[in-house]
């Protein structure tokens, strides 16, 4: 029999993102489709489907040959019904059965997933997490996302709730507002979007940057700006580099206070500054946390890039086959 | 063939209490004996092994009807090895054997377990936890414990640091030094030794209240006379619980967005406060969490009081023999 293979499915805001991956995590072939949330739930269940099917068709092979399927999606969610509830990146969609949908099309074992759960077991399973009994993978985008695997569990939650890291609370005293509208999140400090706020506070007061021109053009200006201002020598962008290492080195820690896991994973558009942000992360802490976790737990940034959401996809579909196959 | 019966040994840095357990949780027999740490490891580890042969006589049964042991400790250890590495609280120990010197002198399977998890279990097990899929304990004495157990497993993470909760960091802007050494720590913030710091401080500033007379004798004030003055409509008081309880429900919020447990237990000491305390972190967590594990996930006081420690120590013990007996 040939081995199994597998279809992971990574449903975002503006595109969808489908690969064909083997029982090894190599992705045979991947195609992206716009999302296209306005056109309606039906309308995004059939793209759904599409693109599963241009995937396995791009892979030159035959949908039979397709063990199971995986399917991860941004939102609120009740990942035990296999339902998006409400999500902000996917109006207007609302209460959409996206499980059943898939299970009942192409007749196949679906698992369904987050997003960033599915990213971090795409790292856990080939990335940068291979190899670890346990990891804690950060997303840094937009916003800050979080999934946590235990050996091969992904920590779901009760409720659908585990992992949402980027809501952890860092700040009593004078915290900052969330997108979420809650506050003293980790995400209102060290999101992508932060940043860009953090900084044009600070050039509102410290004009000696290279970055001062943009108080006046504000929304030009991105993170990966201010990372680069920093490599080159900025004093304020340097600053703000600092402390958004020192607020993602607290949110680290405590996940090393909880969890305790052999690794934790930097992922996402904002993890392009590469190992030296990563330096000083670890840098803090090693004086933030105890000295055993803090000295053992390694740091890493992901590796599968825009893969993570599809292969991880691909890899919760294969844990749901090989249980089926041992019950 | 007997319903098998466990001992569950708890060793504190004062005294050590060892219960005989049956396979429902019940309580036969148990006895107290002091630890007197400052006799030596070698004295301790005798020591534990007469508690345990004390329990065993007290219930009026034969060793041969234990099928298994289980040892809570304090301080920092290698809970894969079975060994307490460096425990504060039982000074002059250092790496002691406790499983394997347990395990040997009565030749039963024998579990070592962290204090606070094994407390975690016994609560998950047969207390205020019972008929949960996953809880949080958070202990509230001297210090500020934690336990989390996801389905019959204890996060014991993968350096023995798994659910250290009171030193997660909840403030980054201003924060208070921790027994730990470290800064912004809950256990800083809504220990019993914090509470009443907390209060100390504020009646230097605020001398109208039935406390005042506490600032000459700082020595005698305890977390009781505050959580007893709060109850009796003393303002200070009343806002130093109103602010414990906003501390722990800042440590809640982020266990429902990590873990997402069904329950958090609240133990310790401190809880002698009460549902009305319960109550305080119930309404803050609500503002603070997202909704839905806001809602959905119970906060109770744990039940098993002194008992939670020996009891979830057998609890270890009774899993170890299932998992021996499955395999």
């Amino acid at each position: 029999m040939a081995a199994p293979l597998f279809v992971g499915l990574d449903v975002g805001g503006t595109t969808m993102k489908a690969g064909v991956v083997d029982d090894e995590g190599q992705v045979y072939a991947a195609v992206n489709m716009p999302t296209e949330a306005h056109r309606g739930q039906e309308f995004g269940l059939n793209r759904m489907a599409d693109t599963i099917v241009n995937a396995v068709v791009a892979a030159r092979i035959d949908l039979d040959h397709i063990a199971a399927i995986g399917v991860a999606t941004p939102g609120t969610m009740d990942l035990r019904a296999g339902v998006i509830l409400d999500p902000p990146n996917l109006r207007p969609w609302q209460n959409v059965p996206v499980r059943k949908y898939i299970g009942d099309r192409f007749q196949k074992p679906t698992a369904f997933q987050n997003d960033a759960n599915a990213a971090a077991m795409g790292e856990f399973w080939i990335g940068a997490g291979r190899g670890s009994h346990s990891m804690v993978l950060f997303t840094l985008g937009t916003g800050v996302g979080g999934g946590i695997v235990i050996g091969d569990l992904i920590l779901e939650g009760e409720h659908s709730h585990g992992a949402e890291l980027g809501h952890m609370k860092i700040e009593i005293t004078n915290p900052r507002q969330c997108g979420c509208g809650r506050w003293g999140c980790l995400e209102a400090y060290a999101s992508a979007t932060a940043v860009v706020k953090r900084t044009l506070e600070h050039l509102e007061k410290e004009s000696l940057s290279s970055l001062a021109s943009y108080v006046s053009r504000p929304s030009e200006l991105t993170a990966r700006d201010i990372f680069n201002a920093a490599d080159k020598g900025d004093a304020v962008a340097d600053k703000i580099v600092e402390e958004t290492a020192y607020y993602l080195a607290v949110g680290t820690t405590n996940m090393l206070h909880s969890i305790d896991p052999d690794m934790v994973v930097f992922g996402g558009g904002m993890t392009a500054a590469g190992t030296g942000f990563l330096r000083r992360i670890h840098n803090h802490v090693k004086h933030l946390a105890f000295p055993v976790p803090g000295e053992k737990c390694e740091l890493r940034l992901a590796k599968l890039g825009s893969d993570a959401g599809c292969t991880g996809a691909a890899a919760c579909g294969r844990l749901l086959h090989r249980q089926q196959r041992q019950n």
